[in-house]
């Protein structure tokens, strides 16, 4: 058996399209959108109770570590990196990396999406591991489903063993293109899921954005452990210029790869794309009900409530969504605007 | 000048359609749903300050005599008649009747509807009165404005001063009936709003409903007063067979007239209805907000809520109540429906 995979959580996200259910003190990754566990839970249990995964490294802001620690539960065994500050998704990758062992296959998963099929993600994760021990930097390609406007796109390149090379990124097309990239079938979004050698994502990091690795490192070199939590030191990586790892590594790397996954992915990405992850508690009219709600001659609604009761009468393809004191009533077109709404961005 | 009119404000009216804000012990009648003032104080000051009407009797359940006498204030020189139990208009106008002068005038008042014209209002009452003490039964003839298959309508007959003899009443006619009375511009709506003698009413109930005659009687005679308040004997009015003063007089009198009145008049059936009454206050766009209410991309929006903010967002013509532990959230067709609903009907 080949060495375990090591899971690197990262715990971004604010979900702000999913007020007011998601806030800045209890943020998307922490809420149980999808049944029972949140968003988060299911992140850590999906490389669990597995020997081939080893037990995940969590990189995730100060605010958020007592919700970790308390949804992961004592004696857990994760090592839990505390970002001083969020500088997007390259130095906490980066970060992760520089604690690992050079030779060290990490996958990367962020844990503010949700996957329906399990053994397809874990699946994808093994040729994805198997690419990166090539030095190949693996992204996974969500199976496109529709013309979304929103995500980053990878085109196909040549196959290689499990996967393909990466041809082209493209970051949020406009919506010809997105349709254009739906019907040529070369397009999977990019799901911001990622294999890597941890040592060639370092060295790849500093070809790049060479500042960036050099404050990393020094960040690492002059942390600190406090129990399960690794403390980088706040100054050097407070001065990184924060990036994605898209941008930063891999749309300039020329070993940029990717593992085809159909694995029932969402980003949940606002009310509207719950209410499709939900689709199997649908009722007949794909009414979807979490809470004490009535419906009465709806059709395509769902209702959330953490209190009071909602009663729904006539309505089509209404979210409504109750949440301690405030009431969100959106249509699905309209969800994607939630974010910018007085209640979202005022908080 | 002739003697002054009698208002009789009735109080009924539960209102389970503009639930969750009309309950059992805050009914339609006594919530602010057009300005500030409830619809029964609205009622009140309708023939208020105006030595043409006297203070009005009251008759009401007891189970709203404290709403009533907290809505009227100190020292209000009304007449309060405790109904011992509802038994629909006819007994609790016989009771009132009873009560005054035979020759008395009474304007028959229910409080659970709008009129935005006031000054309309009064001079149909003083045509009303002029008819009433010629000893006819005088209705309220309503300008219908849409094919509502929700109200009893008028026909027009032979003309009378200042109004007409009806020639027919019509209770709920069908869709296609009511297009047809609103087209022929010969029917007006009942709008519950009555000008009778006492003498000849109380007359024409023990002709058409001799046993609800005697009963109010007796009620009205081993009745007794308590302050303000009036409380007919329990035992013979929990006798009576309850019954519309339309069944029960209109109906069967050869002496019934209307007067048409053009008032602004809105029975508030539904929130629908509300967010008509309430079109002066609408932003540009038709929406009417009552408490803390975020509109966005919305029209003909009607979101009212007594606490928490409400956010709405892409949604037309779709009424929001916010009330306690209760969210509603229905379509403007819908609104018809709201009284069925279980939190409506389960209070």
């Amino acid at each position: 058996m080949s060495t375990p995979i090591h899971p690197v959580i990262l715990c971004g996200g604010s979900g702000t399209r999913l007020w007011p259910l998601s806030r800045k003190d209890r943020p998307k990754p922490f809420l149980p959108l999808v049944g029972e566990q949140t968003l988060f839970e299911q992140a850590v249990g999906r490389v669990g109770g597995d020997d081939r995964f080893a037990a995940p490294i969590i990189v995730a802001g100060s605010q958020h570590i007592d919700l970790i620690e308390q949804q992961l539960g004592p004696a857990s065994g994760n090592r839990l990196v505390v970002e001083p500050t969020a500088k997007n998704t390259a130095p906490a990758i980066a970060l992760a990396a520089a604690l690992l062992d050079p030779d060290a296959i990490m996958l990367v998963c962020p844990s503010d999406h949700h996957i329906a099929d399990e053994a397809a993600f874990r699946a994808a994760a093994l040729a994805a591991a198997e690419l990166a021990r090539e030095d190949w930097l693996v992204a996974f390609g969500i199976a496109a489903t529709r013309p979304e406007t929103g995500y980053g796109y990878l085109q196909r390149g040549e196959p290689l063993a499990g996967g393909y090379r990466i041809a082209r990124f493209v970051e949020k097309p406009d919506r010809a293109r997105a349709e254009e990239y739906l019907a040529s079938g070369e397009y999977s979004w990019n799901g911001g899921i990622f294999a890597f050698r941890a040592g060639r994502l370092l060295e790849e990091v500093k070809t790049h954005r060479p500042e960036m690795a050099r404050l990393v490192v020094q960040a690492v070199e002059t942390g600190r452990e406090a129990g399960p939590r690794f403390l980088p030191a706040a100054e050097p990586f407070e001065a990184i210029h924060g990036d994605s790892i898209d941008y930063a590594v891999m749309e300039n790397t020329d070993r940029a790869a990717m593992v085809p996954a159909a694995m029932g992915w969402s980003d949940i990405g606002n009310w509207a794309a719950l209410q499709d992850a939900l689709a199997s508690v649908a009722d007949g009219s794909g009414n979807v009900a979490r809470g004490q709600i009535d419906f009465d001659g709806c059709r395509g609604v769902m209702a959330l409530s953490d209190g009071p009761r909602v009663s729904a009468v006539g309505l089509e393809d209404v979210c409504i969504v109750v949440s301690g004191d405030e009431v969100l009533v959106t249509t699905r077109e309209g969800a994607q605007r939630v974010g910018k709404l007085p209640g979202a961005s005022g908080q």
